[in-house]
């Protein structure tokens, strides 16, 4: 009996994992990198930093490869960042305004100081490439994106 | 006599053709941008900017897709360049050190002031983002790149 529900708990789960693997398409340009053991995401989000920030060379360059269902919580960048979409399909939300739908070959450029998410959508991986210049400040982290406002998202 | 000559003089420019196509492979992320008509380099070099560089977001972003055989003069980034190799091979090469052989997947730092150059092989296409700070000057351009210093970057 135990068996059997954990078979039945666990069919969902299989079938996204077959969605994901179906929507993952062609092989991504780079690995995926270190699984992020941060609090500031719910999901699996896999990070390689290309290039580290500092004074000589300001810019951070890293990939990011979300699993499906995967999002940062708000936050706002104090240089701003650049988003290059490499793979898959995702949601950008800028506070106060409606979510976007974002897809592979996109660019998204977040301004400095803008309260922001991203993340994937609940049936596609989602991978980018993220420009973030380091010297006007670090990341500031907020609250989670809450569930209401994730299913909001994918409504729209 | 005419088309045997127009014939044999072809056959090689075909070859290159199909090798080039065979090392295409898979689609590009993005359609090509625009072809470059400025003086600084040999071939044919497809721009795409994804971000112009300014005082609020310093880095441009760009793609660039060379063409079989197409290179940069060299020349100079006063805020240095980071290249993300998405396709092909080429060569990256430093004033007084060998060329390097790069490839999909490899990221190649420009640091500061660094006199240097990078193109396609004879035989394969090449492409790369380019992340380039704008703030602290603009690229100085400085010789082509000599027939004798290109084929001893493809002799290495």
């Amino acid at each position: 009996m135990m068996k059997l529900t954990a078979k039945i708990m666990m069919a969902p789960a299989m079938a996204l994992f077959l969605v994901a693997s179906a929507a993952h398409g062609e092989p991504a340009l780079f690995p995926k990198g270190e699984l992020s053991t941060t609090r500031n995401h719910t999901g699996d989000i896999w990070l390689k930093e290309l290039n580290v920030g500092d004074d000589v060379f300001d810019p951070s360059i890293a990939v990011a490869d979300y699993g499906p269902g995967a999002k940062l919580d708000w936050h706002i960048h104090p240089g701003g960042q650049v988003l290059v979409i490499t793979q898959g399909t995702g949601y950008y939300q800028e506070k106060g305004k409606p979510a976007r739908l974002v897809h592979k070959g996109d660019v998204i450029k977040s301004a400095p100081g803008v309260e922001h998410w991203h993340g994937a959508t609940p049936s596609s991986d989602f991978s980018y490439f993220a420009v973030t210049p380091t010297q006007k400040g670090k990341t500031v982290w907020l609250l989670p994106v809450t569930p209401a406002e994730y299913q909001h998202a994918a409504a729209q």
